[in-house]
């Protein structure tokens, strides 16, 4: 029963990884096999690590033939909970927000945003993505009445905590985190921070990190 | 000489989240050491996977006592290579560009942004952040005036591939990329994606894995 199973954060974020390259195969409808090799590859992840992650979720390879593509997809869309479909709703008509609104694969992954607020007089009533902008007020009632899964807090960072707890009491039960602030949840409500900074300090380090091991092999 | 050791994505990926555990304990002024457990547990990783990243850096515990807090930031900031300053340039002044320039915490993380750049004439030469949008075709010229090590890919995903050609030939070392599509780069250039739908996944993750935790604690 792969949806009981409990899965740490790091494997998480390695599964999706993993979900990332079988969809591109399984789009570009090349591979019928992937190995645990191909995967790790592709993901930067040890092949040891690969195989106990999948077989953690309920993934069977096949030793000299890998993992059936179209099987495996199937296995980890379930087991990360993709076969439902999710309710979101965006606090903050912003720049991240209106980014998000028109990102092209929202749609087509299982997500489907119901409702928007801020607290800007000035934005409230707009039509934003073809949703009408809801003043702060509503969210209790519109995420009860729309059974939102969850929330993006897309606002300044002092507002986040507020917004967040404001978001939990009616019920949410996952926040998407724009805000460079940690926000302090109940254990019952999952979260997942979207951290800029944290991007460039990982490009930060992989350039470091790069430019000694081309130094290092043109040097040998 | 932690500049010149080899280091995986997973492995930085994990490093940044210490890094942000770790700055968050110095700005509150906090703990003078902290034990591998305590990052551990704030980062989502076994103690014994933080001791190991931790000695390949060259960060040095004390058993009992753990390390000191400061002496490790630093030890971090360096071999992540914040210690000097990058400069950045934008292509894409959309609602992504948009958001990134009005990030709070940009300029305090060692990341500068010195040119942004969009095809749209009707967007150059406006101005974005203090910078006047500059139109596609002064990307050569620009990057290599102003020496800039990364370019930020914030166009749709139909353009992005001839974006990172443009900026990789123009000199750039790493790029951070917004679009939902993997870039074909040559082995020298770094890249770091930011894929919205990734953290949705994640989220969706953890939040079925979270209710199946409750349930199971509630039940037994």
């Amino acid at each position: 029963m792969p949806q009981t199973i409990r899965i740490s954060k790091p494997t998480a974020r390695r599964l999706t990884m993993y979900l990332r390259v079988l969809q591109s195969v399984v789009e570009t409808g090349g591979m019928e096999c992937i190995s645990s090799h191909q995967l790790g590859a592709a993901a930067g992840v040890a092949d040891a690590q690969v195989r106990k992650d999948l077989a953690s979720i309920g993934g069977r390879g096949q030793s000299g033939v890998g993992y059936r593509t179209r099987e495996l997809h199937e296995t980890m869309r379930r087991a990360i909970g993709l076969q439902k479909s999710w309710r979101a709703v965006l606090v903050g008509a912003g720049n991240i927000g209106r980014a998000l609104l028109a990102y092209p694969r929202f749609h087509t992954e299982g997500f489907e945003l119901v409702a928007v607020f801020d607290h800007a007089p000035s934005v409230v009533g707009k039509r934003v993505a073809g949703l009408a902008v809801q003043p702060m007020k509503a969210i209790p009632a519109t995420v009860r009445r729309s059974g939102a899964h969850f929330g993006i807090v897309a606002v300044p960072p002092s507002d986040a905590q507020n917004v967040a707890e404001i978001l939990v009491a009616s019920g949410i039960r996952g926040l998407l985190n724009f805000a460079p602030r940690a926000l302090q949840l109940p254990a019952h409500v999952a979260s997942v921070n979207v951290d800029f900074t944290e991007a460039f300090q990982r490009l930060a380090f992989e350039t470091t990190n790069q430019s000694s091991r081309s130094k290092r092999t043109t040097g040998a």
